[in-house]
C-alpha cells in the first residue's frame, strides 16, 4: 500500500487517468495496482499494488509522474 | 481506510482474530469491514471498511478493542 498527498480537488476522471498511466507501465516491473481510493478534501491517495519490491512499485509511480515516498509492504492479509 | 500502529510481530491468526471481533459487531454500527493488510515488521495495519462516518467505523474499531484516531474518508476509487 502507498499513499501520496496533495491530490486536493482531484476528480475521479483525473485520478481514474493518473491510473491508467501506472497500468500502462506497471508490466515492465512486474507490478500490479489493484486499486486505488482518493479523498479530494485531505488530497490523500491509498493505492493497493502486488509486486516484486516496494522499489519496483514506487518506480511504476515514479515513471508515471506522480512518485511517492510513503509505502508499506502488507505481507499479511485477511477478509 | 485506517491505519492502526504497533502491530509489530503481530501473526496472521491474531490480525484474523481482531478482525473477526471488529466483523462481530459491525453490524450496530451499520459499518463493514472489507480487508485488513499487516505488515508485522513496521506493526502497520490498514483496515478498508464501509459505513456511514467515519466515527461509525472507529466507534467498531473501539468497541472490539483496537482503538485509532488514524482514518482517511475516500468517497472516489478506481479499479
Amino acid at each position: 500500500m502507498d499513499v501520496h498527498s496533495g491530490f486536493v480537488s482531484v476528480t475521479a476522471e483525473q485520478l481514474r487517468a493518473a491510473h491508467e498511466r501506472d497500468l500502462a507501465i506497471e508490466e515492465s516491473e512486474g507490478v500490479h495496482f489493484e486499486r486505488a481510493w482518493l479523498d479530494p478534501e485531505s488530497g490523500k491517495v491509498f493505492c493497493l499494488s502486488s509486486g516484486p519490491s516496494k522499489e519496483a512499485v514506487l518506480r511504476v509511480h515514479e515513471k508515471a509522474g506522480h512518485p511517492t515516498t510513503e509505502i508499506c509492504e502488507l505481507p499479511v492479509e485477511v477478509e
